[in-house]
């Protein structure tokens, strides 16, 4: 397995694991010839689905594990269990056997192991969860979705760094436009915190093109390619659009199903419907990262089916090519966000 | 004008005003007839209009002001100007010539002068911006949208207790099912201010139906009536709401334009896109009331026009036809939060 790209998997993670998982890596695996896996979990269920998908069993090796995290799990009852199938799939990473992890399983618990198991990049204060999620024009990048409930200017400029070079990667951009979430009037505009991390992103020594602040409704029309945030309200602004979304969708089909009128114009509209299905499928947009650490860990969605969690591992694949944990590090390398800190402090001149 | 219900209006404040303000009146006046109406503004711009509008002109009484608050005014730079339509009509509720002001101006100066003239009720902390929006089956009511950016439990229990009273009596619920917005999994679960707010809201004291935490995602599934959240938060909340609402909407024309077939089955579809239009027409949610102060201040959408005018209002008639700011009164009169905070604090069995 030297030439080619390993990810490490944990198997029992998620709703229908590890089927799901299995069925998920069969479809990664015909799109990317270079990917082997290891497949950390329960044999007596892995074993009966490779022979369904011999195509998987050609790419895996299995390593049994006794222990899973469920999903009621508190990550303080687990952290320190190192016999379960997803805390053995992050030491895969910590110890070089594999480049990245992917878990559909516990998110608490999962961040909880990569931060204790890999550790946060030197540079890096805390590490942040992303996601790429889709707006009128194309893509965008997210971070922090929940990694931090509170954060200062620092950390909210180090994700920054982190989600420009993510989207550089991700989304093929040369330049992303990154913005700050806030909200308000110019006066009073939102948080002492925020203010401060423009000004440190504002630096010219940081090769950032930072384009200020973004409200949340500007969100949805693509006004951001980065969009930067503590992990409260980045998880609040995330769920809240995802809620919508689906509310709007509900609101057509039940006006629709109750009229006849509508019912006969549905056939004429059902091209438009799978369009605009197409394009908010959560499937499409499935893994978020958890960045920052050295290596890459990958939340699937627990619910997710096959062609979602092949997706979380195409994603976690093209970032490990693109050397994204090693170019973090050397943009990390390069400043020392302390000292702009002070600067913009002290001086205040960059806005 | 000794029996009616007097509201004072800044008839400069808004896009189009004073124009929209008086065919907002005019909507308003044909469904209220008990309401009569203070107009502070440019009696050059507003006479010609109430040539027009003779319904009007006989519920109104016009008090020319020379100066007015515009939309890039920083609170700070006019919250001291007693000569501007927005002060002297907000001026109106303190002096008893009014029972509530509505204004579509500036939001943040909105908020500056009302709380500087008319003051927070005693036991209330601070004031807070609440509004009513659409879930799947009904409506709920949401606080604060901006007008704190940090609070801590006390402030939001008391957020709960008013937002309570407002559903109580703006959408006639018995016992609104009062949530806290918050995220995450079990165990850490959100910010301390929350989970601290949460136990002063379980104490049996508080006549409060409190149902807990409520993440984003289900707020649009109705899973709530009252949504609790700092200033910050439900602002980003109902933001990425009204955006993505957008986003879903411009998709679904956008992919319909493209699309022969979509366009022949789009008459059928009529009756459904005019229902969805009308159920989440912003129109029917305007005007955000500031809860909190002696009088009720009403922020319209500066962008609305008369049908949405006329909304704000109805909603200002409505809660001071049921005294709203004096039940308010009453409850906090009742309870002493700071004591139930602290009781919580040492004996934290609430929950």
């Amino acid at each position: 397995m030297s030439d080619n790209l390993v990810i490490s998997i944990d198997a029992m993670g998620g709703d229908n694991s590890p089927r799901v998982v299995i069925e998920g890596i069969n479809i990664a695996a015909k799109r990317n010839s270079d990917l082997r896996f290891l497949l950390f979990g329960d044999e007596s269920k892995i074993m009966p689905l490779l022979k369904q998908y011999p195509k998987v069993a050609k790419v895996s090796k299995v390593i049994h594990t006794e222990e899973y995290v469920k999903n009621e799990d508190k990550p303080s009852q687990v952290i320190r269990n190192r016999n379960t199938s997803m805390y053995m799939a992050i030491d895969a990473v910590r110890s070089g056997r594999a480049r990245a992890v992917v878990s559909a399983g516990n998110t608490g618990a999962l961040m909880a192991i990569s931060k204790m198991v890999l550790k946060t990049i030197k540079g890096i204060h805390r590490p942040a969860i992303c996601t790429i999620m889709p707006h009128i024009d194309g893509k965008y990048v997210m971070l922090d979705l929940g990694a931090n409930t509170e954060c200062d200017a620092i950390n909210l400029a180090e994700f920054a760094i982190m989600g420009n070079i993510f989207a550089k990667h991700a989304l093929g951009l040369k330049a992303p436009r990154v913005s700050l979430l806030n909200i308000g009037a110019e006066e009073m505009k939102g948080k002492e915190e925020i203010r401060q991390a423009l000004k440190i992103l504002k630096n010219p020594q940081l090769d950032i093109n930072c384009t200020g602040y973004i409200e949340p409704h500007d969100i949805a029309n693509g006004a951001a390619d980065v969009i930067v945030a503590d992990g409260f309200t980045g998880n609040v602004a995330l769920k809240a659009t995802e809620g919508t979304a689906r509310l709007v969708v509900r609101l057509i089909k039940r006006a629709v199903k109750r009229s006849i009128f509508a019912k006969i114009g549905l056939p004429f509209m059902m091209g438009v419907v799978l369009k605009i299905k197409k394009s908010m499928d959560p499937r499409s947009y499935n893994g978020a990262m958890l960045v920052g650490l050295n290596g890459l860990s990958v939340k699937s969605h627990g619910g997710t089916d096959g062609k979602g969690y092949a997706v979380a591992i195409d994603n976690a694949a093209k970032l490990v090519r693109q050397n994204f944990v090693d170019t973090i590090r050397q943009e990390v390398e390069k400043v020392d966000l302390d000292e702009l800190n002070q600067e913009s402090i002290y001086e205040g001149y960059y806005l």
